[in-house]
């Protein structure tokens, strides 16, 4: 199963990585992120959410993000749209030239987790979101239609099939072209993902899906891996692996503790398998540490540590060496 | 490709993990957690290393730990062996009955790694391991025997593929069953896993082979599932993801950094694949939070803090639910 001789990455730090972040952090530094995100090479990346700002007082400052961030030719902007409201602050922008490429609707194929987290039953939520896809057409920004808990729930357990497949279905009959498949809580495996990611395929051979996997219990990588040789084409990540749902855990367990797949990783990853992705990794790493001390705290990238993979040997000549073995001390 | 129905998973923690903690760990503390590690389940653990004290003081107490530590049946313990005097010193242990069952010999692939690391050049550290391996034989103690930078080497970069079949054959010829394949400073990915393995595989038909890959740069889990999709059995791990050498970058980047594959996590994961390895989770999470006590610091596991997937499914009933949109906050 070869991999794509070339992945689109959706740098989602900005977005969904900043979600989960208790601490708002200044907009002229979110600005200095994004701008640092596009000039290493995305193609895409996520920006702001629409979100109420008394719930999401992360985002109180979507409309200035939107003014002021540089707008390089062939880079899609997305935000996160969860409802009208959200979409009729986001029309303004948009109809004033500051706008998007694309925004993010979402629903949970877990009815209960789309209950606890937007509050909307699946039935409500498809109404809501047939309506903003109306507008959106109008305004010509393309949708992104995401199905949240897709190999799993954290409230529900295991997730039917049928309900993710309806979920797609749903989103391409109301004109998404593309379908991210979000594994919300980390609860995939390899083998599950070549089983729903195949099967929605083969079921929707003309949609663009989007890989999004957490790092949730260590497996976003091998998750990521799988779909791509699947044949995908497009997934997400985010500088040192922040995003997604806010740790359940707490104490020493830090917030950001279910997040994305770390971008440096991925890419690093990708470039070892001869994947393009356009990113410049030497960049990528600047940009994990600048998040770093943005955030004030470790995140969780490894090559931001490790650094590339070495392939080009030093000048190297063994010599005689006096065995000496008391000095060998590491295995 | 399916996985084998069980794996056998060496926990690594005692001597792999501790041997990147610059913190002498008290030796108590070692068999407490030793014996926790065997009350998981696992059939098989690295206890400690005949490395000098002088050069790795974490280990001084390697007779006290054999000495002392429980011997429930079924559970095969290992110790690293350097060098001749290493094996002096466990060769009195053995003699007394408290020696181990398995001892680990260690070449880097690379010659270069090996003479930063071991100060000894191929031809010098093979007839060193060839007097051990007939020493050991002689005891009754099996030798894993293991080649190191199998994927790369930080100082040389790539290794030639002839340089690391060439070591397996002289361990093979001199008597070992069981080779490990070092991924000593996380240079592999899955391709290079499986061109490496299998051709070894093909080389070596009656050989078991152990997986052995850090997280150095975050890929120690797909490339582990690689390797294990190719048939393999048998395969090493640390709790908190700990050990390998020491952190080459220093600062906010932490002793341990580029550590095994954390078994809470590969344990995890492998439950979900439908893959028995023995080991009860909840017990490993219990035991990867003691060492985080130990060690005093926040380890790289991801399951201890988010907890096994859910499958269980709490009564749940939808509920007829006001349209509330300004509530909806998270995607």
């Amino acid at each position: 199963m070869p991999l794509s001789d070339s992945v689109i990455l959706c740098e989602c730090w900005a977005r969904d990585g900043l979600q989960s972040m208790p601490h708002v952090v200044p907009t002229e530094q979110k600005l200095e992120m994004i701008s640092n995100i596009m000039a290493s090479g995305v193609q895409k990346l996520e920006v702001t959410s629409f979100s109420h700002p008394k719930l999401l007082p992360q985002f109180a400052d979507a409309e200035e993000i939107l003014r002021r961030m540089p707008r390089p030719s062939g880079v899609s902007a997305v935000v996160l749209m969860p409802n009208e409201r959200g979409f009729d602050r986001f029309e303004i922008c948009q109809k004033e030239g500051y706008g998007a490429d694309e925004i993010i609707l979402m629903i949970s194929a877990s009815e209960a987790h789309n209950l606890a987290n937007f509050r909307m039953t699946h039935s409500q939520a498809k109404h809501v979101h047939a309506g903003i896809m109306a507008r959106a057409e109008k305004l010509g920004v393309k949708v992104i239609g995401c199905a949240g808990t897709v190999y799993g729930c954290p409230i529900a357990g295991d997730v039917a099939f049928a309900d993710v497949a309806d979920l797609v279905r749903f989103y391409v009959d109301h004109g998404a072209a593309t379908i991210m498949l979000g594994d919300t809580t980390g609860a995939a495996n390899p083998f599950l993902v070549r089983e729903r990611v195949g099967a929605l395929r083969e079921l929707f051979p003309k949609v663009e899906f989007i890989a999004h996997f957490h790092e949730t219990r260590g497996t976003g990588i091998v998750n990521t891996f799988a779909a791509l040789e699947l044949g995908l084409r497009y997934v997400d990540a985010s500088l040192g692996a922040i995003g997604g749902q806010p740790a359940t855990s707490q104490g020493r367990y830090q917030h950001g503790f279910t997040g994305n797949v770390s971008s440096e990783d991925l890419v690093c990853m990708l470039e070892e398998c001869g994947v393009d992705t356009g990113l410049d990794l030497d960049r990528l790493i600047q940009n994990g540490r600048r998040a770093e001390d943005i955030l004030d705290q470790r995140l969780r990238s490894n090559v931001i540590g490790a650094g590339r993979v070495n392939h080009d040997p030093r000048a190297y000549a063994p010599q005689a060496v006096e065995s000496s073995q008391d000095e060998s001390i590491r295995a």
